[in-house]
């Protein structure tokens, strides 16, 4: 199995939900650094799994409908707790999307699987990962 | 799947028997920086892997058995070479054996597997995964 | 010289005032992970520039100062832009303040200086590096 | 699953034929720093998953196959881009051979794995992992 | 003193002249990370060292014009060796230049020094440091 | 100012003296990633600030001298507590003095200081700095 990774980061103002959370029920904030994992079972014609230019720009584009927000105004996240492994979720399936719907070039119609992970600290990370299509 | 990652280390001194060590026949020691990432299909109500608070915790707690230590005086690992593959293998059994015991907290019960790593260096690393419940 | 440093992180909302932020004038959010150079000409009687506990604990405390919050609403900060090489002069502020009570311990008083630097991703961070006493 | 884990690096230049590579087109070079992951389902007498020093000899032997050269000029890699993705898996299959012509001891029998990364910068990474014995 | 600093990186080939380089001396190539440290005594009305994005911006344009190149083919380094030591000179001096140009920002003026970094792999790395204006 | 940093690690095991230390009096161990700085003012006729590979085999060969070792059982460090920044000096010293015997080169007579810094864990580190020759 062969795989190609990018990484990219955003920061978001957020408040959780539930006891569990201790001080984080407050509005507080996060920078994440995004790692996604493209991968596929053979490499195409070029020697490729994906075209690094266009992961490195749908990851970019991912992001940047998260970056310099409030997650709690967000209509898409309402009664939801945007923690870090969720956000993994949803950044996987936006870009799990834009790879359906061709965005990432021809031969991405190859790929098995998405691992995405998110850093939120020097000792704290979580990640989804998931096959494709979905 | 769902993961979450929490890092934290410990400082210990030990020897290794065989003629394979080396010069790590002698006593020396190690920091070990260890990273344990728990496993889970779906996220709880609370949109978590687990309660990650508790999972620092309980990290600590695992640490601070070994911490500090000769580990060529410790009865449990009498007999045996505590190399950092099978030093990620004792700490992997100790926080199974917390989650058994619901210290991970009730939602835990759907952990399906860990992954422990422990790196000695900036060139060297060793990792045990199994699956839960043990 | 001599130096030891520490890290520790904190998580925080916040939002700019001014054209030159771009979207970081919308209410979002970072981590920091923070680490505070502590030096000195000499080491003291014990072989150390500071007790590492100590001074753990003290940027622990300073950053529990700052976490969990949305600094928008903090009275320290009003008027002010918390960039992150603002919040590394208060932190440089608020730790020389406790070597100044004593809470270093009794051979802190050999310090020379301080950096503290805040990392907000894996592409841009920032420092204030000042003498001590103030 | 237990595995160990040792990094390393060489230093290239070459070129790519294909439009989808843009500027890489042209002549240039990178780093790449290369780990190897050894694993194996149980740890063998001496209480490792593999001779350390023996998977450190190994990996400086095959990098030092492909350190300090021009890979356009390399017979081996004719009409071959020779990407991240595909270097991943030439540094696999030449371990892979090590492996089985014994040269990494008497217990790497029991290796069941092997999983290559080729960090090409601090924010783009490729990997290939296959089984063992080929 | 205060500093804000940006990371980006760049990937070239390139051969040395001299016996001290062993087999440096044939066409290989490296990736560069590069670290830029902008100085400022104090910081400017809206709190801060220099305009980040323009920051990030200006060391783009520069690594722009090293990026995906046969250094050897380049004029400007002819009779040249392109160290790491070097090529962080040239960074700086483009760097500077720049500044004096106006290109980061009204408040631009008011930096005191850069440090430049360049790293080769995750074992060396080397930097040029120096006051402004040149 | 020119810079080039090579970074090497070691193992030991040794304890302490004296109360501040709390549990880092028992026996324990640590590995220390060594990172060391080479400055001079200007580059020497290659263009280089010191000869890499010589850079690399000096600070190995004084690695050497304190690898797979019990400090507590060496004879230079009798009486002395071998903490992480008493440790940076050791280094320092024993480097300073192979560049005094010519044995990192001809040129590096132009060496105006060295930084050595030892990370204790990803959290912990200290340096000591000093003026070349001594």
């Amino acid at each position: 199995m062969f795989s190609v990774s990018v990484r990219d980061h955003f920061m978001i103002a957020h408040s959780f939900n539930g006891k569990v959370f201790g001080p984080a029920q407050k509005l507080h904030g996060a920078t994440y650094v995004v790692d996604v994992e493209f991968k596929r079972r053979e490499l195409d014609p070029d020697g490729i799994v994906i075209d690094i230019g266009r992961a490195t720009d749908c990851l970019r584009e991912v992001l940047g409908g998260l970056n310099f927000r409030n997650l709690d105004d967000e209509p898409a996240f309402r009664g939801k707790n945007t923690t870090t492994e969720f956000l993994a979720f949803v950044i996987f399936e936006r870009i799990a999307a834009k790879a359906a719907a061709g965005e990432l070039g021809a031969h991405a119609g190859g790929l098995l699987g998405l691992r995405v992970s998110l850093h939120e600290s020097h000792v704290a990370w979580a990640a989804y990962e998931g096959a494709l299509p979905r």
